[in-house]
């Protein structure tokens, strides 16, 4: 795993934490990951900070799941008042989850009108992937190279990004993203991925699966965070749908705001015509912590499965998860924090783009390229000293992975918290909280202009 | 679906309630389901009570999930303070979730020394079979005829009680739990159930799968909550070890002090011989209803699966869920709610008892049959009328779905809330939250006794 903490490799620990590591490896084990080569204790946060044991200050520019605010004060009260008064399931009637799904479902194009609850985004992949298997009776799905999509046996066979321990079956097929970083933007390279998908479905035909469907990641997280060129989705799912296939938009990470628009598949469309995904999966930052996830969709969708098979999950849309997720709603829309996201979005993207030109003056060593994205989700990758960083595809600069983690553990020391993607381990992943404020950008824009001036 | 609300059919709804349901099923279609001839429509709750929103007081004795009570004021305020400190995930190093684990472990028999939490008993589920497969090499699994495990694709396909429309692949076989409805309740019992599971395991053989394991609810709850005889789990994973596989107990819905102990698996050992599963999937009441559960293993299996496969759940053993969790196991301990759990089961056991002996004296119609439990897991069987009740095997007694039914809805309109399990939806399923009390079992009692005599 990219930014794993490996026992031993860091600095000295504080004795504490090292006690700490240690009862927590006899407890927790194998499965567990800390990340950092020198792993962070916290004990609080508040906003888009996260504090130490003894109040050192981290700025959080990573997590995306406490997207209104560590702590924040809405969410809390919420829950608190519906902690005090009931947390029941969705068999019996309450107000609140209608409430809600209708409020949600507002926010979505026709046809998507309906949506069921779960907990986690996993869950919620889960049982998008149920809906499209029964709704072709075939089994075959589509994903991304270096897919990222859930930790359910159905959700991990779809998530190479978890490493080659985590076996990849033949009903699964992989194609490539398009890489601007390969120069691969305009509106051709659309079709290229057309055209691979074209083949993936072919590819699953002559094994004999047949396509399910095809879910992609609607910013491609894990693949390194590509957004253009705009329409590829569209033009993807266009190409599933002829076959017969659903196109399911991952909004687990891109979906509530954070690439300054409520959800990531809204970008590609094209030519004036709306892009509408089959089934839309939410999760992650939706209630703050709070599990709650979600499978949006259509109604006839969803009476074809749920005509055969009821669906229950205990917790899901239970009337805390429900005021947790109505209070980030609130708060999204109250502090108009999708129009800020984009505000402080362009900002950090301009002070790593003065960055990157300030290296490229200086002709240092560690070289930033494709500073990308969209509102709050922010990218750029390390690339080899010397290469051409401009994107011509003649020259394509090999991505370093080394570089990037040199980066990420040397923000980390600096108390600024961010990880690492990518096939190579070479994409930055900046994804703040959606409070994240011009003053924290600034605080983030001069520690990585010192750890660049350090790796330079 | 036993027990499902079908529109149309009860009596005439209140015209909000009916506003309601009329806008549920516009946004939340057909997956979901509503309880009941007359749906509740509840607000507030309150210990084992649940309230509408005219004030009317249901007697919850169905809910399992807020075992240490409804609005429990004690997770109310740890959640609480927990959220306005810290909510975030397990790959920064945190206190709660070592000490938690610690102190759920120590409540294990050796080797059950380590945890991994998801957020829901699927989640927990599916992830004890990816382990079991990875450990094994093989595929198939063995449940019981009518189990319930779960909602995620892989959970789902051993869950034969979803009915005909959710179907159960080769990989799966399913064997009869033993019946003491039938006079299945001595040692040889437990033999006959060993060699159903050899069967099942030769036939995954034949099938060319081969077996992974077997997970059985400890309380066989949607069997119909078989508790004997005692040791045939014991003896059915003797078998499942000696072919190589490994055996998982489903404590989602015994565990934590329902039975009167705190795990359903330890009542089967025998001849002083402690019965250890090589896993353990926890879930339901371990947060009272925030969203928690877990798999409790040996470091043995959680190295072979984690050295190959991360696992990385988002919410999973958050600090709030583990703040909750930690007020559960405060509850359960401070206010002995086990022997509690005992003491007012037996109470429920008695009075059923009795009313089963008024109902025979009076040569009523409706038969009781085979009144059974532990703690405050408490089942009974409606059976044919004029059937012989005790169970001797020449003379078994026909189940009567239709008749627990009514029992169901009669109480219903009592407002006290019980389900109805089992293959032919003849068992009624009274498992109310362990603070349940003499009160509450009496009020219980008293409704019961009139719908009997009603439906007599």
């Amino acid at each position: 795993m990219v930014n794993a903490y490996a026992p031993g490799s860091g600095s000295a620990l504080d004795p504490a934490d090292e006690a700490l590591i240690a009862r927590r490896t006899a407890v927790l084990g194998s499965p567990y990951r800390l990340f950092y080569r020198d792993p962070v204790h916290v004990v609080r946060g508040s906003g888009a900070h996260l504090f130490g044991p003894n109040g050192e200050d981290y700025l959080d520019a990573y997590n995306n799941v406490p997207s209104v605010g560590h702590a924040n004060p809405a969410v809390q009260a919420a829950v608190a008042a519906q902690l005090g008064e009931l947390n029941t399931h969705t068999r019996y009637l309450t107000d609140g989850v209608v409430e809600y799904a209708e409020r949600l479902t507002a926010k979505f194009p026709s046809p998507l009108d309906q949506v069921v609850f779960a907990c986690t985004g996993s869950e919620a992949v889960d049982l998008a992937l149920r809906i499209a298997r029964r709704h072709t009776g075939r089994e075959g799905i589509i994903v991304t190279r270096n897919a990222y999509h859930g930790t359910t046996a159905a959700a991990a066979e779809i998530s190479p990004s978890l490493g080659p321990g985590n076996p990849i079956p033949d009903r699964v097929v992989l194609v490539d993203a398009p890489d601007p970083l390969r120069g691969e933007t305009d509106p051709a390279a659309a079709e290229d991925f057309a055209a691979r998908v074209r083949d993936a479905i072919a590819e699953l035909e002559r094994r004999g699966v047949g396509l399910a469907g095809m879910i992609v990641d609607s910013a491609l997280t894990s693949d390194g965070l590509w957004l253009e060129p705009a329409g590829f989705l569209a033009r993807a799912a266009a190409e599933v749908r002829a076959a017969g296939g659903l196109y399911i938009a991952d909004e687990v990470q891109p979906g509530f705001g954070r690439l300054g628009d409520w959800w990531g598949f809204t970008r590609h469309g094209f030519a004036d015509q709306e892009f509408v995904p089959d089934l839309v999966v939410l999760g992650k930052p939706m209630g703050n912590g709070i599990p709650i996830s979600a499978v949006v969709g259509s109604a006839d969708l969803f009476d074809e499965f749920g005509g055969d098979v009821r669906y229950f999950n205990t917790f899901g849309g239970n009337p805390v998860s429900i005021a947790a997720a109505s209070a980030v709603l609130d708060e999204i829309e109250g502090r108009g924090l999708i129009a800020h996201a984009s505000a402080v979005g362009d900002r950090l993207r301009a002070g790593l783009r003065e960055i990157q030109a300030d290296a490229e003056r200086a002709g240092s060593g560690a070289g930033l390229a494709a500073v990308r994205g969209a509102g709050l989700f922010v990218a750029a990758d390390l690339v080899a000293p010397g290469a051409d960083h401009t994107g011509a595809p003649a020259s394509a600069p090999a991505p370093d992975g080394d570089a990037a983690l040199a980066v990420v553990n040397g923000l980390r020391e600096r108390r600024i918290l961010v990880s690492a993607s990518g096939r190579a381990g070479s994409t930055l992943k900046i994804r703040p909280p959606l409070v994240f404020d011009d003053r924290d950008a600034d605080r983030f824009l001069d520690g990585f202009a010192e750890v660049m001036r350090e790796l330079g």
